[in-house]
């Protein structure tokens, strides 16, 4: 059986009911993720040796959310070339304080910011899909296929 | 000779002394990006046309910069199933309007968010090449020998 | 029967609860109004078709209601001469996202930006009756009725 | 002679260098507009006596520049049911102080607000050409050429 | 009977319920006061008389309280030379936007500004009885002992 | 010859740059002002002594004026019973930071802030003449004709 | 019995809900804390009488919560050399009131600034701690074994 | 000779304009402090290992400058048990995205945040002595005089 291609990491449990939201589009475009709760505060051993580890163990694209001083993405991103994506999770101050902290990344160590929340944590997924489709004729047509589906409705009709 | 991977849009002549350093990174690692000046509010059907033909003629990422109220890269966002990297110029505000424009796409239309300013340019320029190298070894050994170099050096000291 | 002259649209079937304050002082002045959701995120296609057709079909001005990187505002302004009013949502950061995404439109195009949330709605509606106004007399004696009235109660007595 | 249909007005004769902008775009557009300095603040009652007789002498809309907090726009949406469009200049705090003061009107009273600056001012004028060309063909001819130059140059460009 | 020194003006019904707390304070301390619903924005005339007669009524102090685009406080300022306390009302956007709608006035025309809401509303009022008690012993005194009475409980236990 | 009634106390010389607007003011109304440079941070003792011992030297109102976390007038209103005037100075963040600090003070100790920065210093002065003029029929009678000169100048005009 | 060496104090009652989050860490660390409710504002002789003595009563350590224009910190900072650290509390704008009139401090009297509300109380015991364990090894090896246990869980599986 | 019991850490040449400001103060009261620059992106393991040995090397305190999404102090924090200063230093948006990532650490892993920039980087040293005099009577005494300087001079005028 092939490998995850996504890796999903978060700081604590509690973030579980948001980052879900990433789960269920993966698991609508049968793609496999790999999940993990580990923080870059707390446990950052846990969160180097993951990012460290990910490309050798098929991961494509990492998915980071947290909040607050959101550092989690950005520990990710300079432990691995892989492309890291950042979820700001709203925890305080409307989100403003984890999203600045996920997206303004100095030069040299990029994080792909998405929005705060629950639309973030669904678009990450989306946004790691069409990474890995770059290579995947089949899931780029499911994409393609659900763009047209997502243009007749809302997301909450979208069966997600 | 080979199409170019990248597509490089912004919204105006005078993005550039920002934009350029999006080039610079790419030339450094010897990746080959087109690149064009057209606006989501002033030349929406270029924009458009842009998007739409991305795939085809073989981009594998587009990278936007736009500031103010900065739709250019959801506005491309909407119109392919690649990934799109949104660069928020700073204008006014310090950069937060473009910012927030940016980052906050809704559920279903991902846009990956980097730094305001001059940072994010030249990140957008690495989180596209960590997007390619996923399937070009050499270009992610480059990628690695530069995070092994930025490791002893500011910015400025890489010659870019 | 007289084509409407206000389209108002908005961007998912969730606004409507916002949006419908709109349609209720539409009403109250007996000013004809379409009604479309689509998203420009979402259906740009359907949006852009919209904005394209919306002067030949009798529009006069057009109501855009969105939340978060509020682009639909923007996204009808560059493809119409009509004016277009842009009612910025408060769906994440209390509103100041879609307020930055809506206002800050550069140079070249403008969009008529109105309160966050419900007084928007309203106020949205009446800023399309005062500019169709402007070339219907009757209309215009209703606004400044409405006005007297308004000076002896609150918004909840105004009975809409 | 015809009397000019818009109003330029802004609280004092040092926001002059800003609110240009838009006596550019009229004369470029043929329109003829009248100027006044006045301050809902020093000068109430010259604002008010503006506002309460500007429809009586042809004035279609008002364009309203004010920064800090920017009451001037609506103070004149108070005693007109004329549109107002309110250009939100930036004194202090990046302009946010303009620009929440002129956009949140309660239910009942509507400013149409623009970008904050010179893109504000430079939309406000185009605006209320988008307001009048809705009974002036030529006028709205104009406009769509306009924005068919605007396509292919950017502002700077323009010649304005 | 002595005319009430203090005026107390807000824009709408609903302000009552954080407004009230002005009342409560000047009650305690045995000042009398004279309360209108008036708005800048919907009843201009109303609050533009209020201001304009205050002193020849005996006021020597106006409070005035108002959320969104706060400009009561300083339509009132602009028409007299009474000093004004502004209170900022939080009905959007966490009262930033009254906060700065209410103490950003220019240069020439100033508003005493107070916190945002309840701590606000009574502060106004305990700002109101410090400039009258400047001509009033007995009140002064009343002050010096609730100073002492604040220094050993909370407002909670005020019995305000 | 009479005691000063006003009193002016800002945290650094640094600040007498902008402070200097305030004497400019009260100079033109013939008030005097005595002035102190001390710090509610650096000299906590000396602030406190001014503070308790100012009603008894005859001031009657105290303007202060600080930046970043300006707890001055906090400070001096936590000691006196007199009307203590804050004026936000911009010496980071664009002076939210001092204006959120100076104007956010709890239930029982209020402060009455102004706008940030020199126009604060000069509607400061205004403020405080505004206070003591209630029982200045004179003074009232100069702010009166300030207004009315006002009315016709901008801020430059006047001579100040 | 020794001293306590941590001194706890914030302004109101209605802080305990949060600042009890202190004590808890405390308690769990077995470091005695004395514990005081006085405000800056209310109670400034107080505060000033604790600061002043806090070092001859073996405090080592002072950690203070308030709200709004938060000023209780900065006041015992301004009279003590003792590390004051200052737990931001949420009253109002998410905190960012409290947060900034925190950590603004000007040059030459420190604030240790944590986290807005209950993370922050927690932190700043735990900061408290670290500071003493630098002269008392046994706690230095409490905090390596509570840093440990963290590792592997979240802050509501340490039982505190 | 006594090794230095302070270090200090930032994360580019460039930010070394602004922290040595801390070397200023720390030489004035001739307290040692070793001093690297590294990167929590660009060279995180360098980062961790002098977190690590921090300790064994008899340093007390870390001081730790970053600008944008700065994650250096709570990196460092995250690897050691000593206390950890954050200097926020301001590279974009005000240094509201560095305050923000640098005090807004979740529960159990504490960061004691200073002010942004110069005011910070001085700050920071002088928390550091604070905790280091606990143990250090001629330090604590050296800090007293500093501070009765400091009661007569501005910043400018103590030399530094």
């Amino acid at each position: 059986m092939a490998r995850p291609p996504i890796g999903i990491i978060y700081g604590s449990k509690s973030d579980r009911s948001v980052m879900k939201e990433c789960r269920k589009v993966l698991t609508h475009f049968g793609v496999r993720a790999e999940e993990m709760v580990a923080s870059s505060h707390r446990s950052p051993a846990k969160v180097r040796e993951y990012a460290v580890s990910a490309r050798e163990r098929g991961i494509k694209v990492i998915i980071a959310g947290a909040g607050m001083a959101a550092h989690l993405a950005g520990t990710i991103a300079s432990e691995t070339t892989l492309p890291v994506i950042g979820v700001p999770l709203d925890a305080s101050l409307g989100g403003l304080d984890s999203l600045l902290s996920t997206v303004q990344m100095p030069s040299g160590v990029p994080v792909a910011a998405v929005s705060v929340g629950k639309a973030g944590a669904r678009n990450a997924a989306l946004l790691a899909i069409e990474i890995i489709s770059l290579e995947d004729e089949k899931l780029e047509k499911k994409l393609v296929r659900f763009r047209e589906k997502l243009r007749k409705s809302s997301w909450d009709e979208m069966g997600l």
